[in-house]
C-alpha cells in the first residue's frame, strides 16, 4: 500500500462516516468544527488520553486500541447521564502504517456508529503513540448525575463485574496462567455502560465511572460529598474467572483496586431501589448493590463480617510520596 | 516541594482561574463538565496537540509552553471568527515535577485569562512529554468563515509578518547565527490573532491559520474553494531580520514554507477593502495584501517579475512517497 500523506490520512480513513447529526455545521476539514443549536442545550464533554506503555502495550491490537479509545470517554459521558454524540481525536503515530490506520479507525467508528457518535475533527501528529479523544455528549434533565449528591443512607451500585481488566491485565503480563476470554476482552475492549447512564437520572444520587478502580473512584463520590461508605466484599459482582484467582493468589484486594472495568459506580435512596432494577431490566445491564453510604468518610470493607483494611488503592498516574511511603506489611 | 499526586496536580495548579463562564454548570473535577445553552448557541471546535521533540525541545521552557499550547488552539478558533471560550487540557507528562508544572499553568492560564478562556476539564497522564488542548470558541452571525469561500477575483491578504518562526528555529537549532528575540518569541510564545479574527465575518471569504506555512496553508483554501491563487513575493510581510536571513542564505523559499507563525491568511472581495482596513486599524493589526485569487488551480508565486516554482511545500508531519521522491535540484 502507498504510503498516505497527513492530509490524505484525515480524508481516507476518518472522513467518511455513517453518523450525521442536524446540529452539525461543519465537520471534519477545516480549521474548527461549528455545532449549531437551535435551542436551548447541555453539552458533556470529556477528554482522555491512552498512551502507549502505560495504559496499553505497544504492540496492542490497533483495532480494538481504537474502539477502547472511545470506550474510555463514552464511559465519563455515561456516569454523568448523557447522550454521546460528537468526539474529536488527537493521534499521535510514531509512523505512517496505512494498515495500522484503518485498523484503528474501523475500531473507533465500530464503536462510534453503535453509540451514534460523529466524529467532527482532530489533529494527526508524528511522536510516541498516543490518543485523545474528547467527547461530547446531551444531558437531559435538569441536572446532570455528579459525584457530590450521596446521602447517608444511600445504596451504592455497581453494574456488570469487577476486577474482570485487572485479571486480563494480569494474565497478558505473564503473572497469572489461565485462560479467559472475558477478562482479556474487558481489558481490550471494554463496553461502556452508555444504555444505562442515559437512566441514571432516573434515581441516581451520585455516579462515577470505575476506570482507576472501586475504591478510588467511589473514593472521589464520598469526598465530593462528603460522606463514608461500607462495601461488603462479599457483595462485589464477581466473574467466575475473578473468583478463581483471588482463591489461588488470596489477593482479594485486586477487584477493589485494579483499574480499566469502565463499569458504572452509582449511589441512590432507598425509595428508588425499584427504579434502579427496572432500568437495569430495561438495558440488560446487571447491577449490584454493594454497600450503604454513610455519614462521616473514608471507605469501610467488611470482608467475612470483619473490617478489612484497604492497603492498595487504585492506579494513580503520580503517587504522592505520602502514599508510597506506607507499604502492606507483607 | 513534595511531589504532588494526579488529583493534588489538578487541585493546586488547575482548578483556580479568574474565568468563569455563566454557562459553565459543572468546571474541572467530575466525569465530564457540562455547559448549559440557554439560548440558540454556535460552537466552534478544534484541537491540537504538541509533541516534545516534534513540535517543541524537549528542554522547552514550561512557562512558554504552555501559552503555545493553548495559543495554537485560539488560533484555530480565530480562523473562523469564533470567540473563545472555553478549554480542555490532556496533558501527558514524563515525571510529575511540581515546579514544572506549575510554569506551564502559569503559562497557559496567563494566556487563557487574556481570551476570557475558561478550563473545564482534562487528563493527567503519565508518558512522553505531549499537550493535547482542545477549545471551544462561539461563533456570532450567521455562518462561520471556512476555508471553500475564495472567489476569483478575491485579494489574499495575510496577518502580522511571515516567516519569523521558521527564522526562530533556523537561530535554535544553531542553523542559522543572528539575534533574534521577535523571531525567538514568535516560535515559542506566538499570539493568536483573536481580535482581528472576530471582525472576519465582516469580510472575508475564506480563511485559514498559517500553522504549516503560508503555501500549504493556502493551499488549503485553493483546493477546498477549487481556486487558484498567485502571490507576489515582494508583497510578504518580512521583518527586517528575516530579510537579513533571505539575503544571506538565499533561501527565499522559507516565509512561504516555514510554520508556525500562526498568522490569519484570508481572501475579501475587492468591495471589502475598506473593511479589512478598518478592522486592521481598530484592533493594531498588520494586514498585508500578498495577492490574487484566480480561476483555475493551484498557487503561483511571482518573484521580481519571474514565475517561481516552489520545491518545498509546508510541514507535512508524514509526507507522501511521491513528495518524497521528489527533490529539489539543487
Amino acid at each position: 500500500m502507498q504510503r498516505p500523506g497527513e492530509f490524505e490520512i484525515i480524508r481516507r480513513f476518518f472522513s467518511r462516516q455513517r453518523v450525521m447529526h442536524p446540529e452539525t455545521e461543519l465537520g471534519i476539514g477545516d480549521d474548527c468544527a461549528i455545532l449549531n443549536f437551535a435551542a436551548e442545550t447541555r453539552l458533556a464533554l470529556t477528554t482522555d488520553t491512552l498512551v502507549a506503555g502505560v495504559h496499553f502495550f505497544p504492540d496492542a491490537d490497533p483495532m480494538r486500541l481504537g474502539h477502547k479509545a472511545l470506550a474510555v470517554n463514552l464511559s465519563d459521558l455515561a456516569a454523568m447521564g448523557a447522550r454521546p454524540r460528537w468526539a474529536l481525536l488527537a493521534l499521535t503515530l510514531p509512523e505512517n502504517d496505512p494498515e495500522w490506520i484503518a485498523a484503528f479507525a474501523q475500531g473507533f467508528f465500530g464503536l462510534a456508529e453503535r453509540h451514534g457518535v460523529q466524529l467532527i475533527g482532530g489533529d494527526t501528529t508524528r511522536g510516541p503513540l498516543a490518543i485523545t479523544v474528547q467527547a461530547l455528549g446531551t444531558a437531559a434533565g435538569r441536572s446532570a448525575v455528579k459525584r457530590s449528591g450521596a446521602q447517608p443512607g444511600d445504596a451504592v451500585y455497581v453494574t456488570g463485574g469487577l476486577g474482570l481488566a485487572g485479571l486480563g491485565l494480569k494474565i497478558r503480563q505473564g503473572a497469572y496462567d489461565a485462560s479467559d476470554e472475558e477478562a482479556l476482552d474487558r481489558l481490550d475492549v471494554p463496553e461502556p455502560r452508555v444504555g444505562f447512564g442515559l437512566r441514571l437520572p432516573e434515581f441516581a444520587s451520585a455516579c462515577i465511572d470505575v476506570s482507576d478502580g472501586l475504591a478510588a473512584d467511589l473514593g472521589h463520590i464520598l469526598e465530593q460529598s462528603a460522606v463514608g461508605a461500607e462495601v461488603d466484599w462479599e457483595n462485589l459482582p464477581l466473574s467466575a474467572g475473578v473468583c478463581r484467582y483471588v482463591a489461588d493468589s488470596g489477593d482479594w484486594e485486586m477487584p477493589l483496586v485494579a483499574g480499566d472495568d469502565y463499569e458504572l459506580c452509582f449511589t441512590a435512596p432507598a425509595m428508588k431501589a425499584n427504579a434502579v432494577t427496572l432500568a437495569a431490566e430495561a438495558t440488560g445491564t446487571r447491577v449490584s448493590r454493594i454497600g450503604t453510604i454513610r455519614a462521616g468518610s473514608g471507605l469501610s470493607v467488611r470482608r467475612a463480617g470483619r473490617p478489612e483494611r484497604l492497603w492498595r488503592s487504585g492506579y494513580l498516574h503520580f503517587v504522592s510520596r505520602e502514599t508510597t511511603d506506607e507499604s502492606p506489611p507483607r
